[in-house]
This record gives C-alpha cells, structure tokens and sequence, in this order.
C-alpha cells in the first residue's frame, strides 16, 4: 500500500457489506463483489478484480471464506492489505494466514455493531482488531478512529473469549426467549424489558451468523455450558 | 372499611415494607411491626395490634405468611383488607382464602418494581392486582392510581403464568450470568450491554425472592425447562 488506500473492495454485498459501503464511499473508490447482490451505482467486480484493490474486505458469510481466498490469492498485489469482518477471529484468522501469500498486509477486525445497532451513524461504536501481518493497521485504525469509532485491538484468541460470552451468550439466550413465542408484555418488569430489548436487537442477525457465533467460536462451547450448568443449579435451589 | 382507610400496618419491614411506607406515610396512619428490624419514626406493634388496621399489608418473605395469617386472623376487625405483596399469586391466594376469616376483605397484589426501580418514585410503575373478596378493592386501586401507579388487575393464576416468564427467566439468566464471574466490559455489543443492566437490575434482590420466583411459582419450573430446552436445541444447532 502507498501512502494511502485509493482503492477498496468489498467481496460479499450482504447486510453488512452494504453498511460498510454507506460509510466508506465518500473516502475511497469503491468496488463491490457478490455473485448474489448487486448494487446500483458501485461498480461490480469478479474476484479477481476485487483481489486487485488497495484494501479487499471479506464480508462473506464465513463458511464461504475459505473459497474466496484461494480465488483471490493468486491476484492480490504486493502491500495490499486485507481484512475480515466476521464474529469469530481464530478461525479465519488462521485461514488468512494459511492462504494469503507473505506479500500482503493481514488484519482481523470484527465490527461490534450491525445494520440495526448502527443505524444512527459509526460514531461511538466500536471495532476489534486484530493485527496479523504488516504495519498498515495503525493508519486504518487511525482513518477509522477519524470516524469515529473505537478501536480495539486485541488477539483473536482473547477476541474469541470475550464473544464467547458477550455474543455466544446474548444470542442463545435472546433466540431461546424468541423461540418461547408471544412474550407478556403488560406485565413487564424493567429488567425483563431490558431483556426483550436486547432480543429484538439481535433478531434479525442470520442464520449463518447465528451458527458463526454459536458454533465457529472454539470457546463457546464450553462458557455456555458453563451458564447452563448455572442456570441448572439454581432452578434446583443450589 | 368505612368510608376511606385510616389506619394502615405493615407487617415486614424489609426493603419492600420500608418502601411502602415511604410513599403512603403521608396519606394514612401507619405502624410496621417486625421484630427484626426497628423503624426510627413509625409507631412498632405486635402483630395483635397491626391486625386491628383498616389495611393490613403483609410484607413478609413467602415462607413466613402463613404464620404471619395465623398470628393474626383472630384479631382482625370485620371489614378490614388484608393485601399481601409476594412476587407470586396462587400460593399465597390460596393461603389467605383458607386462613382469614370471612369478615374481611382480601386483595392478592404484586408491585412490579423494587426499591432499585422505584428509587425515583412510583409514577409509571406497575402493580398486579387481584381482588379475592370484598369490594373495597376498588377504592384502594383508585388511590394507587392517583400515586400514578398502573393497577393491573388479573388473576392469581395468569400472574404466576406471566411471571415465570417474566421474572422466572429474568432472575434465572440475570444469576447465572453474574455466577460466571467478572464479564467482558470493553467488548459488549449494545444488546449485551442491555442484558448486563438487566441483571444489574435485580442482583440485589435477596435470596428469598430469588426462592420466591424460581420455585414458589408451578408455572415458573415448566416455562424454565422450555427455555433451557430451546437453548440446549440451539447450542446443538437445531
């Protein structure tokens, strides 16, 4: 990468992609790779094209995300810098690494916020990021700090710790409330409304992304039997 | 009760009793009478003298009612409302139907807010409501009202068929995710955010109300088992 990013692609136009897409395109020029969405005024790339920008974000659903770096592998210019943006870390972190050929910059990054927590604007929500390769993160980090989000840095392993239980347990446990059908809503108490709110926040997330979060983090598992096992005890009174 | 109440005694004078008398003290004559804890200001009485009120409010841990209902059912003067405050209904409806004697009224109720919820004040708040026998129900329901409570009347039965939902898994997740330990505060999401306030909410609560709701209600074990079931089918992906 030269002094700064000129040209960005998104590879995968989902939910998410999109969102990135609103706040990125007054900066960079963009381009946009998805075989399944098209977008009305971004260039649409194949992945081959995409593979040939400044910075390239994987925003595939992550059982795809294997297939798409060994198709872009091979077009990926010297100093390009790419970065993920799924739930879990380790695991695509561990991709990248494999895959990606040691003349581009590597990142990890999970975006803390979605379509519906950021519908308001980037500002004041925050992003996890995970350096793997190369020192063109610090001016990313610093573009995005620009607007305004907090970046976090961190290592995929205390990534996927932390999200084992800020997102494996908010998930299971909102998706367990939805699944019970109609919820009393007359009766509410302020701490069960705060745990409706927290439900309809993370409603409409994916299939795909649920079962990222449930089941593509290593660590999940085990927290959540953890909290079941708690949940277990003090319905038997220990 | 003629015309209006004059005389109100609360019997438990816990977090919930002392809150009540905060907010009917200025309307009525109250005393409290509780051997283990003295108030500074209001008159204290034996449960002999609380029973001769024209209300009587019993503000004690579940297992102490029927106690607290023989102590005081000899000595109760016709027309008087006996109103209990327990956080489930069939239980202790059942109890006062069998122990207090015909000449007085009787009103199952349950506020929905604490002394964390309510340090503000009672305006918005709710309260259930369930008229077991008399009349004198409605006068007592108008005067909440204008506290600004919300009166909400319903049946012993579809409060505790709403509360094992509402506070039942409320109080389950909320502990069990505060026995996990300390929890990831720079990675929340805004919808974990909103389940660690929710347990903050009612962390304090003590350990008889926690009994109270996960195992004083026999709506709260069945609705409990579905949640874990639902939570069990969505960790094994189903």
């Amino acid at each position: 990468m030269s002094v700064r990013p000129q040209t960005l692609s998104i590879i995968g136009f989902g939910a998410f992609g999109q969102l990135i897409a609103r706040h990125l395109r007054p900066h960079l020029a963009l381009s946009v790779c998805d075989p399944r969405v098209r977008s009305n005024d971004l260039p649409q790339v194949d992945p081959t094209q995409a593979a040939r920008a400044d910075v390239v974000v994987l925003a595939v659903p992550l059982p795809q995300l294997e297939g798409v770096l060994h198709a872009i592998a091979p077009h990926l210019r010297p100093g390009a810098t790419v970065i993920d943006v799924a739930s879990v870390k380790l695991h695509p972190a561990r991709l990248m690494l494999q895959i990606l050929p040691d003349h581009v910059e590597i990142i990890a990054s999970h975006p803390l916020f979605g379509p519906a927590s950021a519908a308001g604007g980037l500002a004041g929500h925050r992003i996890a990021w995970c350096p793997l390769r190369g020192k063109g993160h610090r001016r990313l980090a610093a573009f995005l700090r620009g607007q305004g989000l907090e970046v976090i840095e961190t290592t995929p392993d205390q990534h996927d710790r932390d999200m084992a239980v800020v997102q494996g347990l908010t998930h299971l446990i909102a998706r367990s409330l939805t699944r019970l059908g109609p919820l009393p809503q007359l009766m509410a108490t302020r701490s069960f409304q705060k745990l409706v709110e927290a439900a309809a926040l993370v409603q409409d997330d994916s299939p795909e992304l649920l079962a990222t979060i449930l089941r593509a983090n290593p660590h999940a598992a085990p927290v959540r039997a953890r909290f079941l096992a708690e949940a277990a005890g003090l319905a038997a009174g220990n």
